[in-house]
């Protein structure tokens, strides 16, 4: 499929067919397709200045760096920029390791983290595989109750075992050799694995308690998906580094970063930290980030997310899985959303790949242009989809189950 | 220093204090700053879309791919687009691990391959030190008549005896181990280590002989820098793959990529290769590397580069060693040169880091922004740079050696 353009929620192939964009492309497209504030500030910057390397002070990555931060916890103090999410992670990780002096980082299976080196091989799933080729990573489960690993049947057993789970790798690893906890606020590629309550919490207190830094990653649940600035709002979690990309300028041009807290912004300032791309704090990345982040406080953009999920997709999809018995569990917040499809409740064996096809065709055949992943729909729209699109996107999904049943 | 704007050859700050840009910011503004058809381009681009997931097809990420393809040998078919230099090289060097099977990476000593997990450990100057994190990186020494490892007193020595100390290092790894041969064609922070003629051929030969991969990259030495649309054309020498970022599109956005011969381009139609960022092929990333190539193409800014290594900063900087004492060796073509400063002549030992500060003041006092590494001074100005800036560039140097003599 070629897209031609887009605006809002709505791209078009070059046929002039109009698609409800519930995919946000790569789950980035946060303040939607051509923005016009945005656009106009990349333009402006283009005209002012494309490009400067790193070393030399630019007004508009400083001011990028002033506005993420005014959406992270307070601990934090600065920012490092990068490409993308993949590079971002690379660079928390190498920090993590050069503060605590060890190596192993430990992630959940069940996670994407970016395809580059080291975080290709933090990565849980199986795309990681043929990509064997960084050290000192190791897995471990994380909660999903609707196929626990821990035998749960409950939320509160599924975190509280996930989280005797970690410590036991984190004890059998040695923690004195682990250098960081990687984890997705909400793990997103993997499924939109919301995690229960108390769950972070609870590997905050792990790593305070071994000594081990926490990193996380908010890529894709970061600016604005889950109805926040930062996932990590709903749950009463503080990490040691952050990393983002996707959402905070909604990909109109490649950037991420890392958001780093006091301590270690404190341990960097007394060593050189060996990191450092061409093209960190790109001055079109920078004032892409600023002009996004204004767009989305001035519009309320991050409470649309929030409304959308709880009045129209959260209900809305919670009467399709009444209605369809293909949907095996429905979860998420915001714009972040999940539904498995399987072909049985009862084992809840996930259809197979061609059914999968069919689902996906027969949603964009009625218009809406999908995510999907496994046995799943994600529905990702932009946040600022309005609650009409987001109801007109849930019917799609209606009819197009129905058409499969 | 903080950098206001800029054209051409030229930037200025928040003062209005002119500077002319020997740097090339970190060498990558091939086509100097802010060219006008390449700001328009990103404009238009942004206006009608700018960003799109890879999966979803492109007519300028098609477009970019086939200009990037019609500048590089015969034998080339496919490209992949990353975020910049690192990540480019971080999928050359997987494609050569999953098409051979093997492991090992035998990069130069004195190189500079990127930052983040395999880029950085390939990298083999001290940055790499301290993020020794990926794993199957081997060093060997390159030439470097001037500072030889190989005890050689001729270009041909240094050449024979640089291939023999590869073969060995291939030999001892063993060669069934060995996945890919990773060069800059022409290693450039680390010095612009122009190679002696034969040594790319060599080091095919032993590439061929031993079943190994080469991978040429091009991030800095590749469009324009050296007076050849690729650097490896002066050199008569094909390798397997090819990495760019920096002058495809000056760095006016993030953009890189590896430019893969049809051998492994046929291997990954039959397998999913497993890469992929976010903003690979990004819309406004690839405009801007139409733009780009097709100026340089229009406006002859290959044949200047050439024409001012060959008539001016060759001749130049021979006259300037031949005046100032410390000045030790003179090296490069294009517009890509390296001055090494020396304390004594005979010995060649390198000034000291106060001298390369002293250095780096007067030019900037001068209104020259420099790009200085080490000991040495790189002369390196964009592609566009005319006769008459490039002989006030060579002035300026004049001068400030002068001061500190
Ligand atoms: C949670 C998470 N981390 C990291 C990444 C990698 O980002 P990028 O593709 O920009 O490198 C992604 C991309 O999907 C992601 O979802
Ligand atoms: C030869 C070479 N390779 C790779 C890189 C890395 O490029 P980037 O900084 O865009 O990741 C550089 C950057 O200077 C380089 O000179």
């Amino acid at each position: 499929m070629a897209i031609a353009g887009g605006s809002g929620s709505t791209v078009w192939d070059f046929e002039g067919n109009e698609y409800l964009d519930f995919s946000s492309q790569l789950v980035n497209v946060n303040i939607g397709h051509q923005h016009p504030k945005v656009i106009a500030a990349i333009q402006a910057q283009a005209a002012l200045l494309a490009t400067v390397a790193p070393a030399h002070a630019n007004e508009m990555r400083a001011w990028a760096a002033e506005l993420v931060l005014s959406h992270a916890p307070a601990s934090f103090e600065k920012v490092f920029f990068t490409n993308g999410g993949a590079d971002a992670n690379e660079n928390a990780i190498r920090m993590a390791r050069l503060v605590t002096g060890r190596d192993k980082v430990i992630s959940h299976y069940r996670s994407y983290h970016g395809n580059t080196g080291a975080a290709i091989v933090a990565t849980g799933d199986w795309r990681r595989m043929p990509n064997e080729y960084a050290r000192g990573h190791v897995h471990a489960f994380g909660p999903y109750l609707y196929r626990s690993e821990f035998w749960a049947e409950t939320a509160e057993q599924e975190c509280e075992r996930a989280l005797r789970h970690l410590e036991r790798v984190i004890q059998s690893e040695g923690p004195e050799t682990i250098a960081a906890l990687l984890l997705e606020t909400i793990p997103g590629t993997a499924g939109v694995l919301v995690p229960p309550a108390g769950y972070l919490r609870g590997v905050r207190a792990l790593a305070d308690h071994y000594g081990i830094l926490l990193i996380l990653d908010e890529v894709m649940a970061g600016f604005g998906r889950t109805g926040e600035w930062l996932a990590l709002d709903a749950f009463d979690v503080v990490p040691d580094l952050i990393t983002f990309a996707k959402g905070v300028n909604s990909g109109y041009v490649p950037a991420g970063g890392v958001i780093i807290n006091s301590q270690i912004a404190h341990f960097f300032d007394e060593r050189v930290f060996p990191g450092g791309l061409t093209y960190s704090g790109h001055p079109l990345a920078a004032a892409s980030i600023v002009a996004t982040l204004t767009a989305m406080d001035d519009e309320g953009v991050i409470e649309n997310a929030r409304t959308i999920g709880a009045d129209v997709l959260g209900p809305g999809l919670g009467v399709l899985a009444q209605k369809h018995d293909v949907i095996g569990e429905v979860r998420g917040t915001g714009v972040f959303w999940a539904v498995e499809l399987v072909s049985d409740r009862a084992s809840r064996e996930p259809v197979d790949a061609g059914t999968m096809a069919k689902v996906k065709s027969e949603l964009l055949g009625r218009g809406l242009l999908p995510f999907t992943s496994e046995n799943r729909i994600h529905v990702v729209p932009p946040a600022v989809v309005t609650p009409a699109e987001a109801a007109r996107g849930l019917a799609i999904i209606d009819d197009a189950l129905a058409e499969i049943a």
